[in-house]
């Protein structure tokens, strides 16, 4: 236990780790309706500052947002037949409403086609109204037997993509392009992603094709940092969604949703994260820039007034500064250590007589002495270069945690990712399921049009056709 | 009707109007669930707008941001008396989870005091603690048995703010600042309000003391802007919301909230919308400029290389070049008017020729000629002067539609709003109510510090302090 900061070390329990930090940062708690989640300002300033630059990803390739109900009749959910079998698990059922038994009931929306597509059905005639490229910011529900914060929480925000082509061939286009859009956002984040395409058994209920983006975190395990769904016109047939071509001719249209949530909090805290607590790349952090000022009585105006002049200096950026009486430097320098705020400025005396700042790094737990002169300037090259630590950090221990294999007995206890080729039978995954609580996480983008390495599945030897990555996962 | 634009006239009935400019300016529908609507692109950009600029100025005051569950345990909502009387007549409730009976049944927020304020009661110990002031952004469900788009349907999206304060002043000088932010709201979106405090019957459910901001539309009815109450300790004290003064002694917390929705739109387009359709103030635009060329097949290419290149000079507003095939000038006139597009741009081949540009007003339908050279120093200078023209418009009819009246039967069928001398006693509002369908708006802040013109009230004839404001409304 880090006792200062009330931190299990990571090696000793991840799961407790986490729960230590996301309380200690004050970043979430769990409410007293169960499965639920209460984000606190901290957090929430994270989750703003990612969807802030994914909203303006997804605006930038053309797409509009829009707005449809939190309720599904039942019937609509319960027309796909894959889609119903995949989330009736998981809903949450309306049964009264304005002091009514309702006739038909409602499902609070664990995501949205059922929703949507009934409507564009009535908004599409022909081929000059497509493509049509919407998107949701919103919140849904899904049951959560096992809760953890941000990760799996019954209720969670999130957006949703809805978009509908004439041809496979573009639908299956943007698929890849709203991917390419997930991981810029991860990117941003400082975390690099596995791209692909999920397995049968781990693919979208209703979707033809899942892609997703897969992201490693410290104790291995692998969190789905956002998926992108070719529908085909499995939705299409259901809900009657079709065009007139050009040729005179009704066709079904090809559809594509994807998503991405707060549970990228999740992949940041779990991903950059030490022992000390969080640590935040500047996109991200709330607070970009900590001034701890350190005084004595006699001394306190005087330094005190010298970092709010700093901080005065630093307007553009985020910048707290933390003048709070009856606090130990030390013991503020732990809290926004915890907090992960990647820039630390310590102003006493010396500093101000010396016209100096000393600047402490989260991102590598270094301290520099510059001119104050030079503070400013340096800033944006400061971000960049923690930004890039961050990122070779999470993109080092990504690599150095993926285990080619050739066999399932290999796998033992360690910890990562692990590579192999598959023979891709449900069989197979539900037997290292059982086995190693694994499956399979992504065939990657670029093991796609590669053969496998080896020619045979690692668990049945089976043919394999290519080579996939498998993990545990949160 | 408008045959061209498929608009009712308002004098002709203005809730088809209204219905009318919905459904053909594309900002929304009705959807299968009934109550609950559908918000097209067009509609949420308005509401992405005005959310951006209301969320600015609420956290230049010092608000966070933060999330809490959608669903609030049954009990926690009948634990206020006069709450629960309030609001248990429009709940949604959940009463199935993750495939069974949930053994406490959940509402679906209508509001959320009952699901913060229990957690409000564990964060605050000390006065330290205080002011806590939270906003949340989210999802709402009042089921509603007269839904109407934007203004009433059983799920809307808006803010609700929650702060905590040691002492009641405090509270009360931020529940006016709070509707100050309405205001300055609203102008944004060019139209004034009638600021104040409602009446006992017309106040919050559990609220000591709501204040309001009132717009009226064109059809002389009110609707409620936005909302800010003063909660003194009734929840405090349900829910066990204290804290440790410096006196040693635990104190009562004293309690905001107020909330603004996407009814705004609504009165958006109620106010300043016309026998066309929508007008839009540019702040609220989704396009601010829309180009519209003007070609033969000769001049086509020519003419619309011209407008592309007027385009690029306007990058930094929100534009919108119409050069659809197959459809005349005319058609895209009535179209971009019906949608309520502050500025169009005419450019045909005289245009391009002469290196003019034709400009055509929505808020006042005139036409100016100008040189190309002037366009873009121009239109900062244009947007001002349509935001106060239509601004001024809409004060204009608020003013002349304010009715001093010393008698009940003064009302008649007279349109607008009525300010009389009352009483305030919940007897002469019911008899008011039975009569003219009409109930107090608010109690001016002007008025609230003068003494009313009659003494006497315009209902009952008691004894009448101030002069309030009455009128219809949605």
């Amino acid at each position: 236990m880090n006792v200062k900061k009330n931190i299990t070390p990571q090696k000793e329990n991840f799961s407790e780790w986490y729960q230590d930090v996301v309380k200690e940062a004050e970043l979430a708690e769990n409410s007293e309706v169960r499965g639920c989640g209460i984000v606190r300002p901290y957090g929430y300033k994270i989750w703003e500052l990612i969807k802030a630059e994914l909203s303006r990803l997804i605006e930038e390739t053309g797409v509009e947002n829009v707005y449809f109900p939190i309720f599904i009749p039942m019937e609509n959910l319960e027309a796909e037949k894959d889609h119903v079998e995949g989330f009736s698990p998981e809903l949450a059922v309306v049964t009264h409403g304005g002091g009514e038994k309702l006739v038909n009931k409602l499902a609070v929306r664990p995501t949205s086609e059922t929703s949507m597509y009934k409507t564009y059905a009535k908004w599409i005639q022909s081929y000059k109204d497509l493509p049509l490229r919407l998107n949701q910011w919103n919140n849904v529900v899904r049951w959560e037997k096992r809760p953890r914060p941000f990760l799996r929480w019954s209720e969670f925000l999130w957006q949703e993509g809805h978009t509908v082509f004439a041809k496979q061939a573009e639908a299956e286009a943007e698929m890849w392009q709203m991917l390419d859009v997930y991981e810029k956002t991860y990117q941003f984040m400082a975390l690099p992603v596995m791209k692909g395409k999920k397995s049968e058994a781990e693919k979208f209920a209703g979707a033809v094709m899942t892609t997703t983006a897969e992201i490693m975190v410290k104790d291995g395990k692998a969190i789905q940092g956002g998926t992108s769904h070719y529908l085909g016109t499995n939705f299409a047939k259901v809900f009657d969604v079709t065009y007139l071509g050009d040729d005179g001719e009704r066709h079904f249209c090809h559809q594509n949703s994807w998503g991405f949530s707060w549970r990228s909090v999740g992949a940041v805290i779990m991903a950059h994260g030490d022992d000390n607590g969080l640590r935040l790349p500047p996109n991200i952090a709330p607070i970009q820039i900590v001034i701890v000022p350190i005084y004595k009585d006699e001394n306190k105006q005087e330094v005190i007034a010298y970092a709010e002049e700093l901080k005065k200096e630093l307007t553009p950026y985020r910048v707290k500064l933390d003048a709070r009486d009856g606090m130990t430097p030390g013991f503020k320098f732990n809290h926004w250590e915890v907090k992960g705020v990647p820039v630390r400025l310590e102003i006493g005396q010396k500093e101000k007589d010396n016209n100096e700042i000393t600047i402490f790094r989260r991102d590598n737990e270094t301290k520099i002495k510059i001119n104050r002169s030079e503070l400013k300037n340096m800033i944006p090259e400061l971000f960049k270069e923690i930004h890039i630590s961050l990122y070779d950090q999470a993109k080092d221990f990504s690599e150095k945690h993926i285990h080619r294999i050739e066999s399932i007995d290999e796998i033992k206890d360690q910890v990562g990712f692990f590579e192999a080729s598959w023979c891709e039978s449900k069989e197979s995954e539900k037997l290292l399921k059982e086995k190693f609580s694994m499956v399979s996480r992504v065939l990657p983008f670029a093991n796609m049009e590669k053969e496998s390495k080896n020619k045979k599945c690692f668990i049945t030897g089976a043919e394999a056709k290519h080579d996939w990555l498998f993990a545990k996962s949160y």
